[in-house]
């Protein structure tokens, strides 16, 4: 039996190879379409893909959701370019690269995003196209995604984010701004995958209440990281964060309680699991593994 | 009868009030709704919208476009906040009144752009999911206004814009950029209204046309009142494009030469429109007032 990592690795492949594919016949060729693959293609760990594509083999054909996974990764790198243009985080450095303004200006870096965000929609639209059998499972999908990545989800925690800079450290606001700007977009994809193969609703909620605890575990670490880290694991600056006075787990918590948070969550996530019997052993083997990652 | 231009406020006053309606549901109060609710209600002209209520109202009822009438407005609305950003076009005047990022910095202007895209989507989804019978309709339609928004379409006349920008005026890059910068979203909000009404097949071809028609004579009076036009009235600067040294068509053509293309353009809309007889008569009215406005 091959261990998680090796399954994660296999996974992000068949993704990179359908992305590529996908960007082909979408775009014509130019500094645009160029913008947006060097993102794309800069090394990401496709955690979310994978989980969209893992859900929806636990119930069906882990194939008929490739389109998605594709798309959801689509959204996250939209979402990465513009977090680092210069009016928002100005970062210059991401997955160890120069961030896509840096590379391509800022006009095309806001023009790459955008075109990434509707990308998304235009391929999983394309999907629903041409699967007239499966239209009510694409719609109920796209909702899922959409709404993570919305002005409820994704976009508020970004939001947020600004507001709350160099504010009051609250317990509060973390939790609002990760279950949001982090939090919502895992969840969909573990959702939006098991929807596309027809999981039952009993199924969806305990689907939920995991993608829930491995989404704060996959934070914590992520701000661990990001304290303690070694810069050309994580690819980017380590104490970047702290530095701007960001509101993150271990300014808060501090490390000690903030691992401790991350292993209960970690418990749950796996307890979650239990209904789906052997079906869902990789599911739970990725909860363990984000938990211990090391970038 | 009332007049194409009490027309044009009625639909608008309809698009309004919804659009109203759906920001309450669909966004948090805080700066980013304050953001996105700014340039929606701005006092555009509404002409997209309407567009696709005319065509939706040609072959059915009208109120069943009305959310993708709204979703076109909102996408519409995210390409004018990105594009007067300082990294693109940099205005700080829009519809007479300050540009987003003046009023709520870059950042929040990113965001209110990323967020009014993703509630297009979202808004057209929520339709769907509500409204089964019509699914297959709402995908296609969906389709068209995606494929027109994204980066063959509306985002690749952006960035052509950019990287075009003090070259020599060429007739051939003139064509593409408008075809993709104005023209995909106006034809899209022609054919989506009817698609959502089950237009045949030979009716979309016919809509087509006009739709190319009416948007090419959109973009040459727009480029004309940029030239000519009153302050106060077109509510930016006058001659500003023409500074900038963009590509126009009164550059490429001169005054006297592009009023001529977009009299000929208005009566092959028309033309086009014969196959409908009676039922066009607005369509038909909106074309011929096109060519006159001067705002």
């Amino acid at each position: 039996m091959t261990g998680i990592g090796d399954t994660l690795k296999s996974l992000g492949g068949t993704v990179n190879t359908r992305l590529r594919e996908l960007m082909d016949v979408m775009c014509e060729p130019g500094i645009l379409k160029d913008a947006m693959n060097y993102s794309l293609t800069a090394g990401g760990k496709r955690l979310r893909p994978a989980l969209c594509l893992m859900t929806a083999g636990m119930f069906g054909d882990a194939a008929r959701a490739l389109d998605f996974a594709c798309a959801i990764e689509m959204i996250h790198t939209y979402s990465l370019i513009h977090d680092d243009l210069p009016a928002m985080d100005n970062d210059d450095l991401r997955r160890g690269k120069p961030t896509n303004h840096v590379v391509f200006t800022e006009a095309y870096a806001i023009l790459a995003g955008d075109g990434l965000l509707n990308c998304a929609f235009e391929v999983m639209l394309k999907y629903a196209l041409e699967n007239k059998d499966k239209q009510p499972e694409c719609i109920r999908a796209m909702s899922i995604i959409a709404g993570a990545s919305g002005v409820t989800g994704m976009i508020a925690g970004q939001a947020g984010d600004i507001a709350f800079e160099g504010k009051e450290h609250d317990p509060d606001v973390l939790q609002y701004i990760h279950t949001r700007k982090t939090g919502a977009m895992i969840k969909a994809s573990v959702l939006s995958g098991a929807v596309l193969s027809g999981a039952a609703e009993h199924e969806l909620s305990a689907l939920e209440t995991y993608g829930s605890c491995i989404c704060l575990t996959f934070q914590i670490v992520d701000d661990i990281l990001d304290e303690m880290g070694d810069q050309t694991r994580i690819g980017k600056t380590p104490g970047k964060d702290a530095g701007a006075d960001k509101l993150t787990f271990t300014s808060v918590y501090g490390i000690e309680k903030s691992k401790k948070i991350a292993r209960r969550q970690t418990d749950m996530a796996v307890k979650a699991l239990e209904c789906f019997g052997q079906k869902a052993q990789t599911l739970s083997a990725l909860a363990t593994y984000l938990l211990s990652r090391d970038r």
